[in-house]
């Protein structure tokens, strides 16, 4: 007889986790993914920031499966599927057939059905997002240097980042960094005019830690020059700035959106989306209730019961293993385990030195939550590769005060119709 | 008095020698480029096949402009000028004045006045490019893995590099390498079935060195599985192929045009192009006749006279080096020096321990030559970062045979119509 066809979508951690943990398992594993590498998306913000590159955080896919014998690779975008016929449609019109489906598209951006943060905000949840953010943020300041219109000099030095959990502190404390150590060498005249501003609409940051940290974290954020909002509703996003419900206006040109996540549409397209941001309601043992064989994990799923579980990788991770399991009991025979997630912590860096943890329920923060996070992260970043490239780079980093990444590659950073608008005089030079 | 002020547009090897050499004069130095980095473009094509990534090829420009008291730089597109009244319009209007100015904006693809090229061909001339290259071979590897169509297979798999110079022969050579050391891995159902081409007009690789080396480099690159056709005259390309003068059909989605340099159109927008490709034609002290202070030099140069130089690294350097000189006895009231160049030799890599070289008229190949040319190139590369992180990735496809940059990042890599076109099947089926 055939072996039993799983069909993973998605390469993110989730995705991965299972696929690694029926590696010796008598089936037939393929995974799927709309791009040909795993991106290490904790890191994401470094790439936004010019502290690593692109490569750096991404890892081929089917480097990775070459150690998994009975793994193969699909590049494609799953747009649809029939659970009962047991098959996903690939964008071009291709059927994958399974006898499993393992959902772990991941997560996209929640704007809570604000038009103009979809129009005029830059999401960060993959490279494609991190170099739109870096490269904004670098033309930004070389539009800046070069404008002698107030006005305009102002909006293209504003950096708005919305969102107090992780990638927002992390992002914004990066930013701060580039605005003290690089800004001055690079752009001696924009020296001090660059402004940092983090918005969230709760009263603390980083809202999965406890209150000591959370309030060491903002102590650590604000001293390196970022000014944090606390109870900041954004009202609406435009080309030029931002508008706070309490009427409050901030310019600027680069307005990064980091406040909340939903399912990936995925989710919606195959209508499992349920009404909490889009993500597919899975029982304990992290099944799709009434289809057979199909499963939800990471970013995708909700977890029925269970406290609301963070967004992050360990979750994935352990429920990627947890599927594996319970998939391959389900062939044996044997009823599936629940899932039970063990929090081992969470961290969150700010800058060099500046960092809180808690692990395993001790609070780090400052230095050694630092140098814990940087270990960490090498420890678990996928490939020798990478780790030497992202070794190599923050060492740069850490001894020079530098951003070594700077070259703006790739597409028209600045929405153009934006610049125009607002820059005095344009209209009545001759353009060649 | 105010210093005179020299606008060096273009910050590539011709322009940056410039400004290097003028670093301790009493000028006010102002470096134009689009771009906010120099370009390594000699490693280009290691981009365009997964062995770098741009931003090991790229420095900021701002970065190297630090260590020049008196030079600043400035982003931006010269588009027009006024040579009498002194000064260039930059796109959005803007005019920058000089009192000396050095055109080096370099070369761009020429295409011989064939728009099908233009159309459908892939040039090579900056990162942008290299990108491009990149996401479009690994793009075709994946979809020719993933289709059941042998027609449209042949297509993907196959890869056609148009010109026999250094960039034409390195480029063909890298991805012979990607199709022995890679593709065997990654793709184990391609093993052998990739194609990579080389067409050549004339009857000889590499026409700048000897006839020796000519045929030590034709028969190592042949040795690597290159396909190469001499004389053999591209009559049409079109997205799914080449037509050869001969009539013959090279089925390709991949077609690089590496045949032939012309001068960027500044030139022609300045109305300074000289009917030889678009160059400017100087006099032999590398001023622009008739426009007193104006010089151009490297790719974008014609020299009168001189038998024509390779429009290589070496030249603009020595030019650029050569015009601060002019520059400075002009402040003077000195006669300026006509140029000279010193041939220092020429080299090309083809692949591991494959290549050849000219140095101080030695002929070098093979696995000498081919250290030599590493040498070579760590040295010149700018930047202490960029050659640590250029090692880093050579030693690690040295050691492991692998190309570890092959995450696809950025646009859509293959042109859908013509996909759809010959993909069979797709019609019928509903797409999502």
């Amino acid at each position: 007889m055939t072996k039993p066809r799983i069909v993973i979508v998605g390469a993110g951690f989730g995705g991965l986790a299972v696929a690694r943990a029926l590696r010796h398992a008598p089936v037939d594993v393929t995974v799927i993914d709309r791009h040909n590498y795993h991106a290490f998306l904790p890191l994401l913000y470094q790439v936004a920031t010019s502290g690593l590159t692109a490569q750096d955080v991404a890892h081929p896919v089917r480097s990775i499966l070459r150690s998994l014998p009975n793994a193969r690779f699909r590049l494609g975008e799953v747009c649809g599927a029939d659970l009962d016929a047991r098959w996903v449609a690939l964008q071009g019109g291709e059927h994958i057939p399974f006898d499993f489906l393992v959902l772990a598209a991941g997560s996209t951006t929640e704007t809570w059905g604000n038009q103009s943060v979809a129009d005029h905000a830059l999401p960060l949840h993959d490279l494609e997002h991190a170099l739109a953010v870096r490269n904004r943020a670098l033309s930004c300041l070389e539009r800046a240097d070069a404008t002698a219109d107030p006005a305009l000099r102002e909006e293209l030095l504003g950096f708005v980042v919305v969102g107090g959990g992780p990638t927002g502190v992390e992002l914004a404390g990066a930013l701060a960094e580039l605005k003290r150590h690089v800004v001055p060498h690079d752009f001696p005249a924009l020296e001090g005019a660059m402004r940092v501003w983090l918005l969230e609409g709760r009263s603390a940051l980083l809202p999965s830690l406890p209150p000591r940290l959370q309030a060491k974290a903002l102590l650590q954020v604000t001293g390196l020059g970022v000014e944090v909002r606390l109870g900041a509703l954004v009202e609406r996003v435009d080309p030029t700035g931002v508008w706070l419900r309490s009427g409050q206006r901030i310019p600027a040109r680069t307005v990064v959106w980091a406040a909340g996540v939903r399912g990936e549409k995925l989710a919606e397209e195959l209508g499992l989306a349920s009404g909490q941001s889009g993500r597919i309601a899975v029982d304990e043992t992290l099944a799709v209730p009434g289809h057979p064989g199909v499963y939800a994990i990471g970013d995708l799923a909700l977890l029925k019961g269970a406290e609301r579980l963070p967004q992050v990788a360990p979750v994935a991770i352990q429920q990627g293993q947890a599927v594996a399991l319970n998939l391959l009991r389900t062939l044996r025979g044997h009823p599936p385990f629940p899932f039970r997630y063990h929090d081992k912590g969470s961290m969150a860096t700010i800058g060099r030195n500046r960092a809180v943890a808690l692990v395993f329920g001790w609070e780090l923060s400052g230095r050694i939550a630092w140098w814990a996070w940087l270990l960490v992260h090498i420890v678990f970043l996928v490939g020798f590769r990478n780790r030497a490239a992202v070794l190599l780079n923050w060492a740069w980093n850490f001894f020079t005060y530098d951003r070594g990444l700077r070259a703006v590659v790739g597409g028209n950073p600045i929405p153009d119709l934006a610049l125009q608008r607002s820059e005095k005089g344009d209209a009545s030079v001759a353009r060649c």
